[in-house]
């Protein structure tokens, strides 16, 4: 499968966000809107800090 | 495959900018480092405006 994994960069360790990541979209105000493959919708308060899809990782960060 | 590729969105076209892409890395003063799976490396001197896994949708904007 090619779903990616959200985590989240916080105090040099990565936490997972969301699982199966399908969309991403910034929003207005610096959030990021996050939904998964499931429909699963999360927002999330901070900006991507790398996204590397052949090792499925996305990494968030505050 | 899972490689989504990336395009800009201008004019309320858009434009493919690079096929196959693996990694994306914001950078400071608001550029985007985007490398293929083949290691064919790009700047873009703006922001993601969506991002489509499921559609292998990359879209930037300025």
């Amino acid at each position: 499968m090619c779903e990616s994994h959200a985590y989240i960069m916080k105090d040099g360790k990565e936490e997972l966000f969301l699982e199966n990541v399908d969309v991403i979209k910034p929003e207005e105000g610096g959030r990021l809107l996050i939904r998964s493959i499931f429909g699963e919708q999360k927002v999330f308060d901070g900006h991507i800090r790398e996204i590397a899809l052949l090792k499925h990782r996305i990494v968030l960060e505050k």
